[in-house]
């Protein structure tokens, strides 16, 4: 199979839970907390998750598989091929607004990210490639993106971090020319991808940025943890940025300062 | 002229506006800074408020109009009809991302908000009604607000505000579900009247919330300066609330005890 034809397939697999999903949207969704009460799961994610392992299992068995909801046994090497997947990117904006959330995908080989697959459901924006294909939005070939300094640009970022000045993130939104909150690292990467924020910083786990950066990185985007050392697909969940270039190195210059 | 024509005949006006700024998308924008590095207005804003208040002043002469760009002379009296303009909310989202922007027209008469339009131009999102005709997203009534409370819902805040921890915004946001930062004010007030954020917190003009009050009351959300006070279109930028009533007796508390 080439990398075109797995392109397709994976897609089919998404649409297919995304039409899943918005069936569900016309009943009782049952919700849960995690980690603490604004970290959510809900059966939906559950279901979209062990949809996607499914079909991975049946047609790559010697596939690993990295899954937000714990729906497969997490792998404790980067050889071979990797899928991480979260199947409800943005829970909170899922329950409270049944919109605003994405399904993700990455796909790695030998730890180096190959595929990337994000898909806004409600919106149908869906943001699909990698480094060897190319990256596609709805079909059309994206260019890359524009190297836009942070003071020329708006900055994504995660609410907490915003608030408790984390890491220099308020110095960082007073030099871009303004912040975004949006609740979802699949529409803040989205946004960097199409050029409508020069950056976003977030406390991401893999499943959170592993699709982000397969697609970021043909594109020109720099995606690191915020202490500037390469992000890895199984650690725990860190202090990240994807960014242009140019704010990429401005906001380590922020740091540094600070 | 019943009310349900005047509504269509904004609504002309308004489509009229968007697809000019939308022809003015392929040609190079001239912006300049108000205020601040961060107050934009582009010859587009300037293009659209003048449109719009040619419309309003041959076909209702002896209506007052309150613009953003200063098209039209300010009244000093709220006695009559007076229509509120902000041909583009946002514009830092126009200038940077061609999207995410509002056309928003309010119309007062003797003080009292009469009918509101919150145009999403990009999305071709358009909110329109009153209290006399009832709310309408393309078309579709729009049913009264459910009455969530702030810990059970988003929070919709002005980005400064929320850095600057201004008057307990980062308490509202703590007992909130979450913040969301949109940088616009007509999509925030979009959200509200939706039901996808219990609230919106910020530091806003009378075009700024003109259009949103006449939307949002008339579906029982509450909108008030944020000491309670009632708002006033003739008033200076002031901080700003709009929330469903259990959300913005929420905030009154939070208020209160700091």
């Amino acid at each position: 199979m080439t990398t075109t034809q797995l392109v397709s397939e994976v897609k089919t697999w998404i649409y297919e839970a995304s039409d899943q999903i918005k069936l569900s949207l016309n009943e009782v969704i049952d919700v849960k907390t995690k980690s603490n009460h604004r970290d959510l799961v809900t059966n939906i994610d559950q279901a979209t998750e062990r949809f996607l392992v499914e079909k991975i299992k049946k047609a790559y068995p010697e596939d690993h598989i990295v899954g937000e909801e714990g729906m497969s046994e997490k792998p404790t090497t980067t050889k071979g091929r990797v899928w991480v997947i979260d199947p409800i990117d943005g829970t909170m904006n899922f329950v409270l607004q049944q919109k605003n959330f994405c399904i993700m995908i990455g796909i790695f080989e030998n730890g180096h990210p190959v595929l990337g697959f994000i898909y806004d459901v409600m919106a149908d924006c869906f943001i699909y490639g990698g480094v060897e294909t190319g990256v596609y939005l709805n079909g059309s070939p994206l260019p890359k993106v524009k190297d836009v300094a942070l003071k020329d640009g708006l900055l994504g970022a995660n609410g907490s971090m915003y608030a408790h000045d984390t890491l220099g993130t308020q110095q960082a939104g007073l030099e871009a020319m303004g912040v975004r909150i949006l609740g979802c690292a699949g529409l803040d990467f989205i946004s960097v991808i199409q050029g409508d924020q020069c950056g976003y910083i977030s406390n991401l786990a893999p499943w959170d940025f592993a699709a982000g950066v397969a697609l970021s990185e043909p594109l020109g985007l720099v995606c690191t943890y915020l202490d500037g050392s390469p992000y890895h697909i199984l650690d725990d969940r860190r202090y990240f940025i994807v960014a242009t270039k140019q704010a990429h190195a401005d906001y380590m210059s922020i740091l540094r300062k600070n």
